[in-house]
C-alpha cells in the first residue's frame, strides 16, 4: 500500500458552547459552511480531549499534543517555543526565556512591565546586548512583537530550573534562585545579564530619544518561564515523513520548528483577524506537492473567543469555510484532510475552556459514518468517538497507511 | 468566569440489563420518569465505566473514582472507610478493620459469625472494650448496624498490611500475621486485642443475658479489612472547593467523610427503600447555597437489584424521578447537574456487575446533544462517550469553569 500524504487542519479555538441569545447554538452550528460540513459528510467523526477530560489546554500545549507528543513529558516552559518560533536554532544544551522589555528605576523597581508597550526599536534595543558572553556563556537575544523578545543562554553547564527575574507585576525585579543545585549557573549568569543589559540599555540612543519624548525607556529585560528543548524526537525522525506548516503566529511556528516542521513565510498570514485565507489554502496546497504531512493553523477564531463575539465568531467560521472550500476544490482524493480545533475558546467564557473539540477526518478511502455536519454536537455522534489529543496522529498515520505493525 | 456550582447525584445500583419478562426492557427504560428524561434532554449524555471496563466496582471503590481518586492507589482496605463512616476521626498513622460481633466456644472456635445477628446491647458491648491499651497503642472500637463494628488501633509504628483475624466462616480464629515486617507489632497488638476482648465479654452483662435467653453470646470480635488512610488530599484541597454529602448509608458517609466532605444528618435518609425522598431532595438544594459541590447519594435502587425485584425497582426509579423533579423546580440554571449510578446491580443478577451505567449532565450553559430519555441504551448515543470514573470529576470541573490550564 502506498503512504498516503496527511493534510492537519487546527481552527484556533474555534469549538463553543451553546449560547442563550443565539437559540442554544454555538458559533459553528449558526454559520453557513458547505465546504466544512462535506469534510463531516464524507469522512468519520468524533469529538477529542486534547489533553485530557477536564484539562483546559494552552495553544502550546494543546499542539503538541496534536502532533502526538505526550505535554506532559516535552513540555519545558514557553521560553523554547517562542524562541524558537522567533528564528533561534535551538540546540539541546541551550535555555531559554520569553521576556518583556521593562521600564525600571535606579534601584531595579519596575514602573512599567511593558515599557509603554514599546513598538518601534526593539530590534536595535536587541542587538546592543545580543552576542555577549558571561562566564563562558553566550547570549542571544531577539525581538518579538511589540514589548516582547527572547532570551538564548548557550553554553555548558546550563539548566533550566530556574526562577523566573520578571516579579510579574511592578516590584522589584527578582533574582533569579536555582530550584536544583545543577542551576546555579545558569542563575548566576541570568543575573549578571540582566545587570549588564540594563546598563547597556539605559544609554541606548533608542532610549534617550524615547526619554525626550516623554516616553518610558526600555532600559531593562525581564526573563521568564525559562525552559530546554531536551530530548524531543521530530516528527521527520519519529514517523520519516516530510513535514511542512502553514502558521501566522510566533508561539505557534515555534512549536512547528520544534518538532521538525518547515515553516515557510506567507504573505497575509498574520494570525490575526485579517488573515490571508486565500493565501493560507493556497500554501497548503502547494506544499502537499513536496511533503508529506503539512500542518495549517488559523488563529482567527480564537481571538473572537477570547472578545467574546458570537458574530465575528460565525464569519471567522465562515472565512475559514471559504478557505476550506478553496482546499476542496484541488486537493487529492487520497490525501487524509484532518479538521479539527486545538481547544474551546467559548464566546462566554472569554478564555480557552476544557469542552472537548469537534473532529473530522475524510480522504485516503477511509470510512465514513452518518454525520452530516461539522460542529461540536454533531461530530460527537460519529464513528470516531470520543478521543484524546496525543491519539490523533496515530489515527491519522493509520489512515494514511502510514502506521507500523506489533506482532506478526 | 465565575465558577458554578456542582451537584452530583448518584443512583446506588439503579443502572441494568433488560430483562425477558419485560418485554427486553431495563427497570429504566419501564419507569415513568419525567424529570430523569428533562436532565438528559437538556445536557449531554454518555456511559461510564466507573473502575474500568470489565471491573465490578463496589460502592466505595466507585464513589472513590466518582469523587475523581484512583481507587487502585487510594483503596487500602474497607476498615478505614466504615471508620470515618460511623464517626472516628481518623488520623494517617491509624490503622482500621471492619469487624463482626462473634460466638465462639472455649478454644476459640466460631460458632457463629454473627452473633445470632445481635442487635440489641452492642453499643454496651463495644464500650466495654474500647478505650483499652495495649503496648501503647489505644484500641477504639464502635458498634455499627446489627452484629457489625469498628475497630481502629492508635499509636506509633502502626503498619496495616496484617492478615485477618476473622477467619470468614465457622472455624477457628486466625491470628493475624504480618504481612511485611513492619506490620509485625500491629499483628501482635491486634491479636492481644482479640485475646484480651474475649475475656471482657464472656462476662459481660449483655451476654449474660443473652446466654439465660439461650441466645448465642457476642462473646469475640473478628477484625477482617485493615486498611489506613494514607495522605489522601481531600476534594477542599484539591480542587478549593467547599463539598457536602446527602447520604443515608454509613459506607458512602464514610467515603464522604474521608474526601473532605461535610455530612449533615439528614431525618428520614435510611438508606433503605423508605428513605425520605423529599428530605434529601430539600437538603441538597439547602446545601447548594452555601457549598460549592454537593454529592448525593440513593441506596434504595441497589437494595432493589440485590433483591432481584424488577417492580420495586421500577419504583425505586420513579421515587427518584419524584426526587428530581423538587430538585429541578427551584435548582439555579447555572448549576452543573450530573445524574449518574455508582455501578449497575441488575435484576438478572442480584450482584453488582460490571455493565456501565448511564451519565446525564445538564445546565450551567453546557453543550446538549439529542438524548431525550435517561435510561442505560439511550445515554450511550450521547455527545459525552464512553468516559471512565475518574474522568467524571474532572469534566464536571471543566464545564463548571473550574478546571486548571496547562500551557500558555
Amino acid at each position: 500500500m502506498t503512504p498516503k500524504k496527511i493534510l492537519l487542519v487546527v481552527c484556533d479555538g474555534l469549538s463553543d458552547r451553546p449560547v442563550k441569545q443565539f437559540d442554544m447554538k454555538t458559533p459553528l452550528q449558526v454559520a453557513r459552511k458547505p465546504a466544512l460540513d462535506a469534510i463531516a459528510r464524507h469522512g468519520i467523526n468524533g469529538t477529542m480531549d486534547v489533553i485530557g477530560p477536564g484539562i483546559i489546554p494552552g495553544s502550546d500545549t494543546a499542539h503538541l499534543a496534536l502532533f502526538g507528543y505526550d505535554p506532559h513529558k516535552v513540555y519545558t516552559g514557553r521560553g523554547p517555543i517562542e524562541a524558537v518560533g522567533a528564528g533561534i536554532e535551538m540546540t539541546k544544551k541551550d535555555v531559554a526565556f520569553r521576556c518583556n522589555f521593562a521600564t525600571v528605576d535606579k534601584s531595579m523597581h519596575v514602573t512599567d512591565r511593558r515599557a509603554g508597550r514599546i513598538g518601534q526599536g526593539t530590534d536595535e534595543l536587541a542587538k546592543a546586548v545580543s552576542g555577549i558572553q558571561i562566564d563562558g556563556v553566550r547570549v542571544i537575544l531577539k525581538e518579538g512583537s511589540e514589548h516582547r523578545c527572547v532570551l538564548v543562554l548557550r553554553g555548558e553547564g546550563l539548566d533550566p530550573r530556574v526562577s523566573d527575574v520578571d516579579p510579574h507585576r511592578d516590584g522589584k525585579v527578582l533574582l533569579a534562585e536555582p530550584i536544583v543545585p545543577s542551576a546555579e549557573k545558569t542563575a548566576q549568569v541570568l543575573n549578571e545579564f540582566v545587570k549588564r543589559a540594563n546598563k547597556i540599555l539605559e544609554c541606548h540612543p533608542v532610549n534617550k530619544k524615547r526619554i525626550a519624548e516623554g516616553l518610558p525607556p526600555a532600559n531593562a529585560i525581564l526573563p521568564r518561564g525559562a525552559g530546554g528543548i531536551g530530548e524531543i524526537e521530530t516528527l521527520p525522525q519519529r514517523y520519516g515523513m516530510k513535514c511542512a506548516a502553514v502558521a501566522g503566529v510566533t508561539l505557534i511556528k515555534g512549536i512547528c520548528r520544534l518538532v521538525g516542521m518547515d515553516v515557510p513565510e506567507v504573505g497575509g498570514a498574520t494570525g490575526g483577524l485579517d488573515t490571508d485565507y486565500r493565501a493560507k489554502a493556497d500554501m497548503a496546497l502547494r506544499l502537499l506537492d513536496s511533503y508529506d504531512f503539512v500542518f495549517l493553523n488559523v488563529k482567527a477564531a480564537d481571538i473572537a473567543g477570547h472578545d467574546g463575539d458570537f458574530r465575528i465568531k460565525v464569519s471567522v467560521a465562515e472565512n475559514i469555510d471559504v478557505m476550506m472550500g478553496i482546499i476542496l476544490k484541488d486537493i487529492h482524493e487520497d490525501v487524509v484532510l484532518a479538521l479539527t480545533c486545538d481547544h474551546s475558546t467559548p464566546v462566554s467564557v472569554k478564555e480557552h475552556s476544557a469542552d472537548p473539540v469537534p473532529l473530522s477526518v475524510s480522504g485516503g478511502g477511509g470510512r465514513v459514518d452518518g454525520v452530516r455536519e461539522f460542529d461540536e454536537i454533531s461530530c460527537a455522534s460519529g464513528a470516531l468517538g470520543r478521543i484524546r489529543g496525543t491519539e490523533l496522529m496515530p489515527i491519522l498515520l493509520g489512515m494514511a497507511d502510514r502506521a507500523r505493525k506489533f506482532g506478526a
